[in-house]
């Protein structure tokens, strides 16, 4: 079934021991929707200024993303720029301009309103909230921050928690948001602000997953989860690798049926790949041409890099 | 089969944020023995002063280890203090005192050189070669090995490394060791070093084993193994997590009769269940009071916390 992410869509500036991109397209739902067009249909609620043309559009495009959602307007589209040379694992952001994102304000267009999964990518939680409410009627609702909206915008990502069925953050982000060191006990605290589930990311460690009273009430398995990921010999462009964990994640939830125990743990290891796939090279150029063929084999690396038999 | 450790038998004084020892057993062969005695016997060459009597000695007895190669001088036992108050995951090392330790020369007793595998413990790498070569029929050797060997004695730790079959230390050491801070990269280094098989301890986050060409030689498979480590709310002492881990993995391999991949990445799960034991409690305390179904139900943990079915 659809999916509808909205967030942000943006050009990159990027530096890493690879090489440096000077602009190349980004942005979280960028990332998250190339990521989970491999597994369903995308539907995508951003803003754009003028130098977003036709070749941008085309990357979301000629993947089958629905584009009818991205705003276009006069001025210059969000930019980011980051480098990756002292830390592979954390950018260091060198320059933001909001640009046009500074007065975005999200609308639905017609058309999509029957989407059932809604994915909130990391903006504004007032922007989260608002979208949120918008869309009463999904089924299942995950969502994406960061530390900047947690320790200045508490309140308002409070309202956005309330209401979310998986937050998918990382280690820093649920310890900064907890208020508490031990991952575990930061899982607990997070999981009684609202959400059903939690899926922590760790980089090159893979992710857990935690599960509240309420994830599956007809199953007593409370275990946690903890999906690998992928040992790499070089790690080109780590720019969007959480994104395309949480496309590959919420992209396989939104293709089943019916999210199980079994759905839930299979979609972590479909975010590692879709993760893994992304950092190969710079910024969306991995994800804009994979087959399902190489997600299934890669599907398969991760089972025996974590499987007993 | 029969295990012969040499390493420390040392006293310690740990503080962590769930409290303070000032003096309790530790040292690195103590933690491996009493994990792998749960698995198969376990033999141990050390040496200790006249603090270390009959109440310590019986720490290791209860389980059943053999101690006769525990040599027993005039003066005190090893003693290290360490703080975890900073960094849970990386012991602040307050006081080293090698004591008895500083002119250890390490006797093979009569009896302990039927031994089939062999676990050189983090010391000095002359001793680990001196053992090394005094037991020329060991069928399995594995070792451990830290930062300080690393930097200041390159050379004597080259001649362990040689006659390796695996090798287990922490990402830092290994990143170390190969002069290269991407994992992948520094595993293929240190296994060009002599090591047949590496395994990297990531603490909370598991454990990653890679394969040298000579590994498996009946098998194609060349996948690295990632075992998952147990989430826990409390760790209450880090203390000896790593020879913990290594005593599980090797022990478990010792008690089967033959190495294959699978045995291996059992052995990559027990290290794990015997290192989340470890760390449960103060020192060595939680390690000395377990039975084989409390293992074996972790082990089943460990199973559902990583598999997909």
């Amino acid at each position: 079934m659809s999916i509808l992410v909205v967030g942000s869509v943006a050009f990159d500036a990027i530096e890493t021991p690879s090489g440096t991109r000077d602009r190349c397209l980004g942005g979280a739902a960028t990332y998250f929707a190339l990521a989970a067009s491999y597994f369903t249909p995308v539907r995508v609620i951003a803003v754009v200024g003028e130098d977003f043309g036709p070749a941008e559009e085309s990357v979301l495009t000629l993947r089958g993303i629905d584009t009818r959602g991205i705003e276009h307007v006069p001025g210059k589209s969000f930019f980011w720029s980051g480098s990756y040379m002292k830390n592979l694992n954390e950018a260091q952001t060198l320059n933001t301009e909001l640009n046009v994102f500074q007065s975005f304000s999200p609308k639905i267009p017609p058309g999509y309103d029957d989407s059932e999964y809604l994915f909130l990518a990391n903006i504004d939680p007032l922007l989260q909230a608002d979208v949120r409410a918008k869309m009463p009627k999904v089924k299942m609702v995950c969502g994406d921050t960061m530390n900047y909206w947690i320790r200045d915008h508490a309140d308002n990502l409070a309202r956005v928690l309330r209401n979310l069925d998986a937050l998918l953050i990382n280690d820093g982000e649920a310890k900064m948001l907890a208020g508490e060191n031990n991952l575990v006990r930061a899982a607990h605290k997070i999981l009684s602000m609202g959400p059903k589930a939690l899926v922590v990311k760790h980089g090159e460690y893979g992710a857990t997953s935690f599960f509240g009273d309420t994830t599956f009430p007809d199953h007593a398995q409370r275990t946690p989860f903890r999906a690998p990921a992928l040992p790499l010999a070089e790690v080109v462009d780590p720019t969007g690798a959480g994104d395309s964990f949480a496309g590959g994640f919420f992209g396989y939830i939104a293709s089943q049926p019916r999210l199980t125990p079994a759905v839930f743990r299979r979609a972590m290891f479909y975010g590692g790949v879709m993760g893994s796939f992304a950092v190969e090279r710079f910024g969306t150029e991995r994800l804009q041409q994979l087959d399902r063929k190489e997600i299934e084999d890669r599907f398969a690396l991760f089972r025996q890099l974590s499987h007993l038999d």
